[in-house]
């Protein structure tokens, strides 16, 4: 009925779309699977959005990320058709999240508190831990007016609890909050502080040397106040100590000092984390100009020149550009095809069977089909993963089957009703009778 | 410092891309669960696919999609640089898995039994049952050179299992087989076979007589042909009784008597599923060329106008535009995003809470914040989905911040460790003294 095509179009991978083989994509689910209850068990609800907002929301707030924005357009658009709206795909969750809030306000209840785990696309260039389409996984609590501080706290400690179950080595999950360094700066005298924030942001990248330089070439800041902002960027410790440290700078300001509390309180609500996790790390600014208090970074402890694999943090401003309010929030993002992809590269990753099947039932020459059938599904009724064997094929062919598979049992039912049934244990080669009514794998 | 942005973009939906209150994506979230469930019970493995393929791949077929294709396309091209590749989102999941078996041919092991849920995007005009973006659930099985009959068998038994635990209503399974329809029109003599079944395909939307103009206008078919290809699409039963029905027909030919045997097979193992389900239906076509054998159709029994909702069938061909083989399948989609919608404006669906929250854990004067944190975390680590309510607050509007979100329980920590904890039954109003260690919602 169908004819050959006359040309063969040979597939090619799309620079930038990671895509996985089942054994791989296994591992992935899973992870997502983690993430997902991990934010449900704290309360938050899973939304979705379009994958694509109007362009003019998205660049509402303008910004570097304009760029890297894929609008889409019909491939045989008709001319004289009314055109659709333009629209873009989104490049992460926030704009998505600011825009479902101020459109969906009334129908709401606050505390808001969502998660979405889902694809976002970025026009740039491939690179490591960067991609064209990637998972996000990000949660966030949006309130009405004011948004408790517990919020803040509450955060890292669910952060850890997924690295936790992931399974993907050490993290260090380091905090700061932008009112320290507002009011540092501020309390030191300087008027640009905004731009002194950008500079100490990129002391991971240019070092303490690299920083001073330009604070003090580009922002002609003197040698006293250049000392002063390096020393607080030192400040790193894994408890409250950093408010001592900080007040010997000498430094006075009642923005300061309310960045000190809040981060103290913060810090406190996690010592139940064990030690050489959590950081108050002074350094961490996080470049997005919408933080206005708390900001997480998380780093795999392995690969610490690898960018940040989960950050965020508070803001006060997240709809002003969708709606005539300013609702506060505090969130963060894991940026889960980073991490597996690095991971995977690694060889990091347990990768394993390439089916979520747990039993494969043999076919066997001597047994009806209604009979196996059955088998299979009365292991599935009592949540065994069962599938059956549907060739007529030697045991030899099916044995190898469920080996390359990954399938860990062979279940051999009998003849007839009423006869014994066995079952072959994969990884150890053991044979044995089996009760199907109260097998267990 | 961030500024108030001079403009306010007002949000408004999207046409064609629909999007979910918490509530009602709690229920989409729930079917995806379940549809996952089923497929992996069955040994199905997931995979994704990128959302994009390169354009070639998507056309290799030609056909009427291509003018439903979103090419996307950067907002802010660099008109130097070197063009990236020229993809589009794909547009179902077909295409996107026969070029993922061609470009990962060697790596897959055979049956290659995958499911796929994922978005898909269409240009189309949006209307009842139709969208922009939409949510498809996949599930394929592809062998290397023969591909057992039982697969064809085992498809409708995922679907009827999976309609059953949606809670979706009646749902009847309609079958046929291709080489039934192309060795009947064969056998009469025809010789324009795939036109007939196209003209006959409209059995639905023109009716018998409808459709017998046609195939005596368009196709000149006689009156005697004309009553035979009626005859045989009115053929309908609920068993294997249909082979009688065709052969009293009197048309001799050995693909209608291949497809009959097929047919009857399938039914035959489906005989377990409850009566009014599964139906052997002749007027079944699927107009789609690649079909050769085997085809679904479900329809929801309430909304027999409504288009199909989960459909399928056997092909020999999948990968041949992408690489030197035929390799045969057989599979279906639910077109989830389609009932969805659907049921949501017939007021069908059990939409109840804003989140998935089990226990909302008080916040009281005089309980300290470690103690009351330690008691959600003790739920939430016996599975326990568990939020603190973090502002102080009057607990009147803890327990309206409760009711509205459709949280089950109310849980008051003592003011002490060692001391009594009471519950809160928010659908009873029942308040008890509660066990901390062995309470069950």
């Amino acid at each position: 009925m169908s004819e050959k095509p006359t040309k063969i179009v040979k597939p090619r991978p799309i620079s930038g779309y990671p895509e996985w083989l089942p054994e791989e994509r296994i591992v992935e689910l899973g992870w997502i699977d983690e993430i997902r209850a991990v934010f449900e068990s704290y309360g938050f609800a899973s939304i979705e959005t379009p994958s694509v907002e109007e362009v003019d929301v998205l660049t509402a707030k303008g910004g570097d990320a304009d760029k890297e924005i894929y609008t889409i357009k019909r491939l045989h658009e008709d001319p004289d058709a009314k055109s659709e709206a333009r629209v873009a795909l989104h490049y992460d969750m926030t704009v998505p999240l600011a825009r479902y809030v101020a459109q969906h306000y009334g129908d709401l209840v606050y505390p808001f508190k969502r998660y979405q785990i889902q694809k976002a696309w970025r026009g740039e260039r491939p690179q490591e831990g960067r991609f064209r389409e990637f998972l996000q996984c990000d949660i966030d609590v949006i309130d009405n007016d004011n948004l408790s501080i517990e919020f803040d706290a509450e955060m890292p400690a669910i952060a850890y609890e997924i690295f936790q179950r992931l399974n993907i080595g050490n993290v260090t999950i380091n905090i700061n909050n932008r009112k320290i360094l507002q009011g540092f700066y501020s309390g030191l005298g300087l008027e640009n502080v905004t731009q002194v924030i950008r500079v100490v942001d990129k002391m991971d990248k240019i070092g303490p040397d690299g920083v001073a330089k330009l604070l003090s070439n580009e922002l002609g800041l003197d040698d006293a106040m250049v000392g002063k902002c390096l020393s607080l960027a030192e400040i790193k410790t894994s408890d409250s100590g950093f408010v001592d440290k900080v007040t010997a700078l000498g430094v006075k300001n009642e923005t300061l000092d309310e960045g000190l509390r809040e981060l103290e309180f913060v810090m406190n609500a996690l010592s139940h984390i064990p030690p050489g996790v959590v950081f108050a790390d002074l350094s961490i600014a996080r470049g997005f100009d919408y933080y206005t208090g708390t900001v997480y970074e998380s780093k795999l402890a392995d690969y610490p020149d690898f960018p940040s694999i989960c950050s965020g943090g508070r803001y006060d401003n997240l709809v002003s550009s969708y709606m005539n309010k300013s609702l506060p929030g505090v969130g963060f993002s894991i940026g889960l095809t980073r991490i597996f992809v690095k991971l995977l590269k690694e060889g990091k990753l347990d990768i394993g069977a390439k089916s979520p099947t747990t039993v494969l039932v043999a076919q066997l020459p001597e047994t009806k089909r209604e009979l196996a059938a059955s088998v299979a599904q009365q292991l599935r009724s009592r949540g065994i993963n069962t599938e059956m064997y549907h060739e007529q094929a030697k045991l030899k062919n099916q044995m190898r089957y469920a080996e390359r598979k990954g399938i860990a049992f062979v279940w051999f039912p009998p003849s007839e009703e009423g006869a014994m049934h066995e079952v072959k244990n994969m990884a150890t080669g053991e044979q044995s009778s089996a009760d199907l009514l109260s097998w267990k794998p």
